[in-house]
């Protein structure tokens, strides 16, 4: 099969954990652990998450005198290296020396009109105090939302419409390579009016970018890993019940229901995925991916059912 | 042909100008305004320094409470993202959108007992005068040496032994895709006592790391594109002599008289690159790329011919 696992934040960075070198690659071997089995089975590629990591490369941005920060597009394709390093390095080491690894830089296109830009929606980098964001919001002129108690940075989150790199990435996948791509949602881009493409100050959603990604490829499978074992209506109620399959159409009769924030573009990018291919999609724990792609697991979408099952039904 | 072309850390960013986006990506565009010809006509792989860049990063770590700096590995990978991100849109923006690109992340292995590591010897970062680099002797423990009145800091600089995506590279080439590797000499790791491999707190020098790109990917023609038309001797003197072209033995016979830091592994580069492979390597401007090519420009090394032989001679 071909496969795509999307790494969410928390794969990479726990929340409350200091974004060092040291954690990111624990977390990401806890994640190779996962991946390198099915890479051994499967064709595999891998995308991931980077709220945590371009926040901080925004936040040391401005701190060398006379040197003004990057702009958001270019501190994604910083973390397109810096994260795709330790995946490859990782789950190479988890990989026979033989099989090839390939990770590749990967611009997505969007919309100029896209009314994301009027409205940020995607947490970026560590939580603040409101004293730290006020200060902040004055210093840097940007934009926060409380989360909890806490307050995180928030930008622009266009939806992607276009990958460059599909050809390069499909090419590798033939020649028997893991790829890992797309990290960070894609570094977003935009043609301005002469024709030429541009980078954005914006970040794309992980889990739209991989269901694009997944769509472009052809996907047999498309996973996306995260924190919690499945999608569940009435989260966190006493009427909270844990989605075992549903058809993309029954699940998105009830998106509303789920939170803009977290299983919401989950939800979307795998029915959108599950309706373009016929093929299934899953949500579920990093630990489960394995027995997801066996269905044995986390919240499968398909077309291949009628309505919601849930778990203990 | 299928040609590689090292971009110099001078075509990147100039001596004395501040490291920020508008002014990487314009001079990365001056330099795509030479590459893209090339690229119409021929197999192009684009690798390029990243001194200025690496260093910047390292300067901005440590500057968020909490977030210890990271190391030289994972900077290396986020200069890759950074600069194969602003390479591969601006040569893109210049070639029919139909032609593929892909910028490839690079892990190159050195030798954990190279000399280099006691040593260190490759610039990067900005120029200090002597008070911000005892100050940062004392923050941060780096090693600093003079370069004319200003003083830099300086890191170990061990030799490339092996490129891990050397077939992953290759497949793009010949799938016609422009290649973006080796950027930065390319992330420094070496297999510890337990057979993983890590990554060295190093940074490998471009020219060395695009020869042994060039030998591995037997490429037709090696071009080392830097803000000097060519190698002279007794630079700078009144014997100063430029040199057209040479046979690597004649020239390695000479190595002595060129500067560690700037020529040296140039030279080095070439002549390996030349006795490994019968083809013609070449050093010279950016502005003549595409003249070297035709060995009507720049220092052309080839074992083609006997001596040295001078331009004006």
């Amino acid at each position: 099969m071909r496969v795509v696992v999307a790494l969410g934040g928390n794969a990479l960075l726990r929340r409350g954990q200091k974004l060092t070198d040291k954690n990111q690659r624990k977390n990401v071997g806890i994640a190779c652990d996962q991946l390198a089995p099915i890479a051994l089975e499967h064709e595999l590629v891998v995308s991931h998450g980077n709220g945590p990591q371009v926040g901080l490369l925004a936040l040391q941005g401005g701190t060398v005198p006379g040197v003004p920060p990057s702009s958001l597009d270019v501190l994604g394709a910083e973390t397109q290296g810096m994260i795709g390093y330790m995946v490859e390095q990782e789950l190479g080491n988890r990989l026979p020396v033989e099989r090839p690894l390939a990770t590749l830089l990967t611009m997505i296109e969007v919309d100029p009109n896209d009314p994301a830009f009027e409205n940020p929606t995607k947490p970026i980098g560590p939580f603040y105090d409101r004293e730290q964001a006020l200060a902040l919001v004055e210093k840097r002129g940007w934009t926060f939302m409380s989360d909890g108690d806490a307050y995180r940075r928030v930008v622009p989150s266009p939806r992607p419409k276009r990958i460059f790199e599909l050809r390069p990435i499909r090419w590798m996948l033939e020649h028997g390579a893991v790829v890992i791509c797309a990290g960070g949602g894609g570094i977003p881009t935009m043609f301005d009016a002469k024709g030429s493409l541009v980078g954005v100050e914006a970040v794309i959603d992980k889990d739209h970018a991989s269901g694009l990604l997944s769509i472009g490829l052809n996907a047999d499978f498309f996973v996306m890993a995260t924190d919690a074992d499945g999608v569940y209506l009435d989260w966190k109620l006493s009427t909270q019940r844990a989605i075992d399959h549903a058809h993309p159409d029954a699940l998105l009769a009830v998106q509303d229901d789920f939170p803009e924030g977290s299983m919401g573009p989950k939800i979307v990018a795998a029915c959108e995925f599950a309706l373009a291919t016929g093929n299934p999609a899953a949500i579920g724990a990093l630990s489960d991916v394995g027995h997801m792609l066996n269905r044995a697991a986390g919240t499968i979408v398909t077309t291949e059912t009628t309505g919601i099952t849930y778990r203990d039904a």
